[in-house]
């Protein structure tokens, strides 16, 4: 229970120290408890929620650094709570969408209570008490990650039934979802990771015909040529680098490269070039950026495929959840070095 | 007039020598007259043509090599004569679709005469004798490269009203049609060349709002920016390498490349590498690699926008025409090094 100051109560808080270069360390972050008054300003339509799940998720990595990375979003102001995709119970509001005691998802700081001035990018959350899908899913498989996956599996690369698809960081929060729609849809699905443990979660848990770690390969084009004699028609790109070059190589004739994001790559100064584009004109392959922003239109449509989906355990879901705040800054800096195993989430708070 | 041999008649021949790697030198080729029987073997398919105008085209260096390159071609084998796409008039036909006085176009052989097997590759040219459009731009504008930039420009590109369009190698075969295209959709359009007298072509003749000389820029972003100053919606992929890299960072959100070459690529032993890739999935970049051979079913609606537009002089369209066979390997050879002016031809016969 937080601490009550005059009208105002403690609010524990992950502030971001100044920008970075490279990706983010625990030090580039520190915890600080401020005071909050529990209250919407008169006539203001922020809502004030109480944040229960928060995401990390590797787009943050651009928000703390002063150049360079996607333009569409606001970047971390040193000195100020860190923010991202949360979970929220909303304590008072002055948006007629939002009441207390709704479950929102959206962006939202890093702390025990949110202002949320731009209150109009929340997304109700249906939930009942003996809902058995957990709430922090809303950070992952039913919030960002999974409309992630869903707007790059269906509407960017939409492998058709028997299409060979390969799906790199294949047990991260996006890369999980991806390769269980290609099973459904009756593909085959490769998938690489970079542990032993991520390649038995994505063959024994997650339904992927294969999986394999890059770490152990010499040669990727060698790897991506054992599993994929035929070649590969839909390529999920998550890494960049070396991985893209090798698939590259092995894309066949109208394949599609989804493009997500290209991890192996953003903490470089000079990023790793890439030699064998040629193919994209030899072999009509079509490579595309996409990003949930463009997407959000599609979020009923999207639920109403996935909730059955996971209610009838036709989806599996992993999640490591950090336990705590105080916590978020190791969480975080864990998704660059591959530490976490499934979705990284911090917890603030239960309800 | 061919010498008649018994019942054969003389035949010129450019024959292809051996195996090259990287660029195509004239001594790959040589001449050498054979014999050929003007009448097609009984039961035979097959179309006897007079070849008249030859297509030199960058995709032909690719048939001299022994690996690489697109692979829905025949290539070359040492000994036999070179072929490409060509113009010619049928002596003699096994094919129903085809008599002899029809004019064609479609892959013939570099010699005087031709037996050409795959005769369902042919395309009758629709010409009467008082007709002004040349029957010369049948390997250009109105044959391969000619369907490259319309299916480029309609089909993969499709820029818009408005919209800014960069356009490299833009004096070449394709670029020239895809500029003029361009303007004729009302859009802002600059092309890059590499002499003074291609960039003067593309700005005084064929409308371009803007060109420049690569050559002669020590900074291709810079170029860019300067041309580009909102940055650039669609680019026409002909060379790679350096321009592609530039062209990505200058890229507008929701961008597309539509890649039909890389001609700066493939003389390399090792290609270069290109770093700003991440802008795909920053940008949400849309990049395609194309080719006329999956749009041969919009050929008619090509020819009813394109023919129009060239009897008005809406369009206009250079021409470098080599006379002879003999002066064949080395009008070939010049596509690489940017010898020609325009559409690179090889006229065998007039008629």
């Amino acid at each position: 229970m937080a601490r009550v100051v005059g009208d105002e109560v403690s609010n524990k808080q992950v502030i971001f120290r100044d920008y970075v270069t490279g990706f983010p360390k625990e030090s580039d972050m520190y915890l600080r408890t401020g005071t909050i008054k529990l209250k919407v300003p008169e006539g203001s339509k922020a809502v004030l929620v109480k944040n229960l799940y928060l995401s990390c998720d590797p787009l943050m990595q651009f928000f703390m650094r002063k150049v360079q990375g996607p333009d569409r979003y606001d970047y971390y102001t040193p000195g100020s709570p860190v923010f991202g995709y949360g979970v929220g119970k909303v304590l008072d509001s002055g948006h007629p969408d939002f009441k207390a005691g709704d479950l929102v998802w959206g962006m939202t700081g890093w702390e025990e209570y949110s202002l949320i001035t731009k209150s109009e990018g929340l997304i109700k959350i249906q939930h009942t008490p003996d809902d058995d899908v957990p709430l922090s899913y809303y950070t992952g498989i039913l919030g960002m990650p999974g409309m992630t996956a869903y707007a790059g599996f269906y509407e960017v690369g939409a492998p058709k039934k028997g299409e060979y698809v390969f799906v790199s960081a294949a047990s991260g929060a996006v890369g999980q979802l991806i390769g269980q729609f290609a099973k459904l849809t009756g593909c085959y699905v490769v998938g690489s990771a970079g542990s032993k443990e991520k390649v038995d979660l994505l063959k024994n848990e997650l339904g992927f015909d294969e999986a394999f770690n890059y770490k152990e390969e010499h040669d990727l084009n060698i790897a991506l040529k054992r599993y994929f004699p035929h070649g590969i028609d839909v390529y999920f790109e998550h890494v960049g680098g070396k991985m893209l070059d090798a698939v590259l190589l092995n894309m066949r004739h109208n394949g599609r490269i989804a493009v997500c994001g290209m991890i192996s790559q953003y903490n470089l100064e000079e990023h790793e070039g890439i030699k064998n584009l040629l193919q994209i004109g030899f072999k009509w392959i079509h490579m595309k950026g996409y990003t949930h922003l463009n997407y959000y239109h599609l979020y009923p449509k999207f639920l109403d495929l996935v909730l059955p989906y996971i209610r009838e355990k036709k989806i599996v879901y992993v999640e490591d959840i950090a336990e705590g705040l105080e916590s978020g800054p190791a969480a975080l800096v864990g998704l660059f070095t591959g530490r976490n195993f499934g979705k990284q989430v911090v917890a603030v708070a239960r309800e």
